[in-house]
């Protein structure tokens, strides 16, 4: 397994062709914009090696029985899934951030078995390509970029039916020696943090979209490949120079997002995991979504932790912690997020043992699991920014503290408890800010799904017919309407 | 283990002492009251005789190796904890009731441990004299009445402070062969359906509460045991002869509760539990809360389930299914409930071993689940009214449909589709009504304690201290206030 | 105006045809289960005469200048929609039910001014017709029944396509002397509590269903009227014959509802105000649908106000109304509880004169009340409960109190403060019980149309395109999409 | 009145000593960071005289019979409340921001009848001297900083406790010609776009606060007045010379906050307007504070409707706009937004005439309207971001659109409708992540009180013994309780 520092290094000898603002990014090992989110990435190495994580951090590779790490490991038991989930919340604990190698790790997961049922049922040879592709990334210990969304266009219409067919990620060309791709995927948490970029379709396509059946993984500096990161909120708060006004100067509040472009990309055939057949890109997008949504059990309840220590500790700054409607706050702020931990720990610990002999969570209470995730962080930063005080929205900058002329006003005005220091006030009063108003909200929302993905899903699996018929039993109703 | 009919008869063999509405109920194992809540009792007995529940109905008694009903197991593993949540979501779907039988258990199992850390702590011998018992209720298949809350008469003042100090139960007298106890449970769920009453403190008492700190079991027709039977909604719709209008007939929709009086009542000593360690009063009232409220994550969710299939039975009927705004609502309550559920697995999955050898859930999570359900029922009923329309609260009488003279206009205009008979249709309106307005939403909301109660635990088990480290660390925050 | 006497007498006078429990009511004024109902309606007497409320009870006629109840009464002013609103506050906080009057009241005033305008526009004579009847209500101090809600069987048809053609009311004969009519109204409030009914279309028809398009008055008494009197719960309580189990013995918790059977009912020209011209029944349902929304704005909160008063009682009952999680819960309620109110006062303050001079109530304000009462009570019943504790469901009852054997344990182990009598503790309870699991709820859910009737006005009366250019300029945009 | 290019001009005028970013900001009226900022208030001068809005935008003075501006009125009916809040709605729709002119002319307000009482009480001659600077105010037409929360220090000490005595603005010296205060106050919303600061005591000061009862007025570019701009969430947008990033470019989406440090400032006698009568700072703070609650139902329904808006177009551009979910969504921020409004309408229709004849808004449901606004903002926020998408935490940057190497990806691959131009798109994404993410979701939360502020206030005036003895009437309770 790699360390953290040689994991940095092996991303500085990537040709990755990344913009941010306009500008080609020359050295995006190095860009302070993204800076923050390759330490988070960086912390999933350190971790691994440390002892006192390593049960959670690593795992026994069932193709080589070496020990990985955690994120490039396809889990062979329910208790591999809660590790997954503590594993997650650990890293969100410590980053208080998106540390971004999950996506990736969950497509690797779903195409385990999906490329496994494939050839079974299509006499396809995807199975042995992907478990190839996995044995290296688990030996080169890489981190992978998972890219399913994509850009979609106008949503009322179907892939094919787009005026610009190239609105969701399609096969080109097919060639003796691959196939060439074009298309875009939005949204790519940590994507000039990867080394590889697996590309799953984004919906379930139907016999007349095989274009868009295309399943495969390309190294993210592949010709034709393009980044171009997004705007998050403060983003350039980064390239100020100072540290309180980011609020997490090391790991900032969330991964960083980029549109991620195939333009006329060359693929060869040992990469590719699936190709036209779509009726297979259902239940892949259905598998890699349970497990997806299974993680925000884990991380967003991590961040969590940050966010109710964050809130306690501004309360006590402020003198108020030991205030009744403080401390009702708090404890709601963590019923909420061990609700959300609970889910996804119990859609682990119901895990299932699927054909390939890779274990899937229940697919119900996963997505409960984010559905809650799309809610209760949204009033747990409500909460937040309650007992922290308008400050958030108010508070001079760093700047202003260090100021010749002005600093000692915000020294002596700003001061909560008089034993504890004006700029750790305003550091955890930052740190809420950045939190609340943080893109990682978005990512609740919308990270794994929007809401109407999971309902759909909920709907889907909630055996309505069987709960009909107990209501019956119960009401004494024994004819039924035909 | 016992059959369900030998279950009845063996309640017809108890000489209970039972008032009902102002009178003594002369034959308690055949009041039409009580009846449902029997039923729903007996059904725990019926399933575990079922092959297909023998797994989660039955267990393996860790004393005797003897094949034995799960409501008299002590868990003795993780997956103990979990089946015991699934049996509970079995017999909630089964019933759409409470089927009384757990609060016994979880006096039982609460006092398998603290028994056991009592006597390492005091020299006592209470474990051995617990387990004497426990083995005579697996042997026997007894139903236990687990008696815990105390009338409390005004909450704000200590028990030995109260006018009356017979408020909480207290040992009045200690003799060579026994104690005599004085006092009241409220609340007693399924009373008059269990053969023994198994005692415990209801708050953690103090050095000068010593009285208090009493637990001890008793045949509930014991001389001086009085079983006072509480009202419900619409309890007497039982005595009107027919069955639409109880919407459930069988189980009805809740079990029965009682107040029950101990009008000194004498105990032996070998049924004695514990006797003045006060400060293991604590540790038996957080315990077996932990457990039941684990519980509400598995019963409550069953009953849902009953709810849900309800709504979705009614949509039917009224020729609605299809529409959004339904949909939307079914989807609701399907992830409030699977939330539930979701939490009552997690604390199990999570639970762990105590030094006798019991598993206990863990707390914090035991207490989210618990406080879910505080909340989440009454949604659920609230989206059950709405879908199911006005004539949950205007519906005319099951006699009036049969009536010679107008059940020709409830008949021809109480349709909903055509080809659903009038009679389904009512009874389905008639279980959402007694479901959304029955002693059931009391019991989520009070069961296994209320709201107040878990959130006072899950502040402490927040670990606030180690969560503002948490974000201290990332504020770049070193400089602690002292 | 008539006294609360004259109108109990003048219901005896009244020959109704009333149906409870399959058996008809042989005299109806003095029927125990519609008793409490009874007196709510005698209370909108009452006060009239009383000086203290002369303000909100009464107003003078636009007609004839005489005095009369404001229940009979055509709002002239935004003043006169304001008082209503207080009117019914008032009435709430003084029966802690519904009153039931006030749906005659807008039906009445519904049709004051869709009369007007059928005429304008279809040189009818309805308006002359309805003022008529109008004086003749005013003068003889009339409760009316207002009849909206038909039965409605498959809602997945039209009234036209269903199998049974009479799931709407409609003309089944047109004479020279008047129409005859055939369907139900369900969920008639106060059915046998009044003089008159008077019906209307229960939404818009179309031009191929002007058989349904029919809006009549007709004496209750009519011949082939027919009352069946639903059930809710608890309502047989009022027939024990104690009253503490009743928990609002007056007026009890609801009014009492019907089903209205017009068995071929002739209804002469002169009371009928509608009759075939379909596209007027869109806007007298709306008109009718806003008026009535506005309501619960009032009534509502009056019974909030009774709840709120119940909650805290039984806290300080309890000794715990100075623990802050008391104080929230009763200052959550306050909020909720002056929030539907602030909704009713305002689309009441923002009223419009209509052609026919009838003020209206601001629709899309009067809908949010509406929407709100959908969710509010629910909110504030769950904290009711909270707040009073299990005892809900599980308290013995009155007949225990008073029981010669078991009445001792019930005084003694019921009490809370030693000061309270344990009954008044009971009754309190009691009312709780009542009004949590009581009739009303429902009607806070459905009484005015169903959750999404008010969230398709609301939709429809957004203004939509207008706040979509409020954001186009705000954002720069100035190009819109053709 | 002037116009919005005088007003300009006026600022243009002014000394202010101003810091942002730890630097001297010279030229305050010119300042990128508050220039949108500025707009926002100039709106309030250019739409008086626009004959569209002049009902809504100028007033009477009833000093001196002159047409001013409302923003320099004091209500003097019931009429003047509401329409203060309709004005708030509509530049809240104009501005999609906060146009911080409010909080003066709530200090102004409330100063002019509580003046008035303490003249009465005390025998001062403050109320003539407010009038004086009144006539000032409105006859230059001039905007006023209202300047309120003290910065505090440990909340859980009085002022006079905390270490520093500074925490709370305060008079240093009391000379013959005015007083010498010193302090700061904190979140001064616009504050260098105002003339006049206006400051007013943060609580009820008891008889040995009497240095802190202090109330007065001073120039905004007087010696010792020193500003410091606070951050906001992506404040720094505005200097990177595009438009588009920041989402409402010409306003912003909030108005700039400012801490205002009075460094021994001196104050005449003339503008001062309490001085040590300590009783009368508690009701000029609730009167203020009732007065700027009410505000929120108007400015925040306003900024509201441009949030509706923008997810409305968002889903149009996005294909989605017939989708039910998304209609669902759109209808609960509608209902939502209109509850906020009718709560603002309501509190100001029920307006009360105090003895200095301004009119007083009803304080409980200004206190609701409030409370409202700290939790259906957010929910607002919310759904908006659900509705929109992914996109507003991962869009590319304006100049990524206009970049010669990457625009053409942007263009092609963020297209949502073909017929709608990426540009736009981008546009209202930006123009929703500006909203939900900026101060302005402090401020509902924070502005005029946090939530317990006004829970407190709801409780002082929830009347809970008259509604104790309306639920005892109705229980049939005689005898309470001594």
């Amino acid at each position: 397994m790699k360390t953290a520092e040689e994991y940095v290094r092996s991303l500085k000898q990537l040709k990755l062709n990344v913009y941010f603002f306009g500008q080609k990014v020359e050295n995006p090992a190095d860009f302070p914009i993204t800076k923050p989110s390759q330490n988070s990435v960086a912390l999933t190495y350190a971790l691994a090696h440390d002892p006192a994580y390593s049960d959670l951090m690593t795992a026994t590779s069932h193709l080589t029985g070496d020990r990985i790490n955690r994120f490039t490991h396809i889990p062979q038991s329910s208790e591999d899934l809660v590790k997954k989930v503590k594993m997650l919340r650990l890293l969100g604990q410590k980053t208080g951030a998106c540390f971004q190698r999950c996506v990736g790790m969950d497509a690797m997961i779903a195409l385990s078995s999906v490329t496994y049922e494939t050839d079974q049922k299509s006499g396809s040879k995807y199975y042995a390509r992907f478990n190839d592709f996995l044995k290296y990334v688990q030996r080169e210990d890489l981190v992978c970029n998972g890219a399913m969304t994509d850009v979609k266009g106008d949503r009322g219409l179907r892939p094919s039916k787009q005026q610009d067919r190239d609105m969701y990620v399609r096969v080109v060309e097919k060639r003796n020696d691959g196939v060439v791709v074009r298309g875009a995927k939005a949204h790519q948490t940590g994507a000039t943090n990867a080394h590889e970029i697996i590309v799953l379709p984004t919906l379930a396509m139907r016999d007349d979209e095989k274009d868009y059946a295309i399943a495969f993984s390309t190294p993210s500096d592949s010709p034709g490949v393009v980044h171009i990161i997004g705007r998050q909120p403060n983003d350039t708060r980064r390239l100020e120079g100072g540290e309180v006004d980011v609020g997490n100067a090391k790991y900032s509040v969330a991964g960083h997002e980029a549109i991620v472009v195939f333009d006329d990309v060359f693929v060869p055939w040992d990469r590719v995991y699936l190709c036209g057949e779509s009726e297979f890109s259902g239940p892949l997008v259905e598998r890699f979504a349970s497990y997806h949504r299974q993680n925000y059990g884990g991380c967003k309840t991590g961040v969590g932790d940050v966010l109710i220590g964050a809130a306690a500790t501004i309360a006590e700054y402020n003198g108020v912690q030991e205030a009744s409607h403080v401390k009702e706050k708090l404890t709601e702020m963590v019923h909420l997020n061990e609700t959300m931990y609970a889910c996804g720990l119990a859609c682990s610990h119901e895990g299932y043992k699927l054909p390939s002999g890779t274990y899937c969570v229940n697919p119900l209470l996963a997505n409960s699991t984010k559905h809650n995730v799309t809610r209760f962080p949204f009033e747990m930063a409500r909460l937040a920014l309650d007992i922290a005080g308008g400050l958030v929205g108010t508070l001079p900058s760093e700047r202003d503290l260090k100021s010749p002329e002005v600093g000692k006003y915000v020294e002596k005005y700003l001061k909560g408890l008089a034993t504890v220091p004006t700029e750790n006030r305003m550091r955890m009063i930052r740190l809420i800010e950045n939190m609340a108003f943080g893109a990682g909200m978005v990512e609740s929302l919308h990270g794994a799904g929007s809401p109407q993905a999971q309902r759909i899903m909920i709907l889907r699996q909630a055996q309505l017919e069987a709960k009909k018929k107990l209501s019956k039993d119960l009401a004494g109703i024994k004819t039924d309407p035909s």
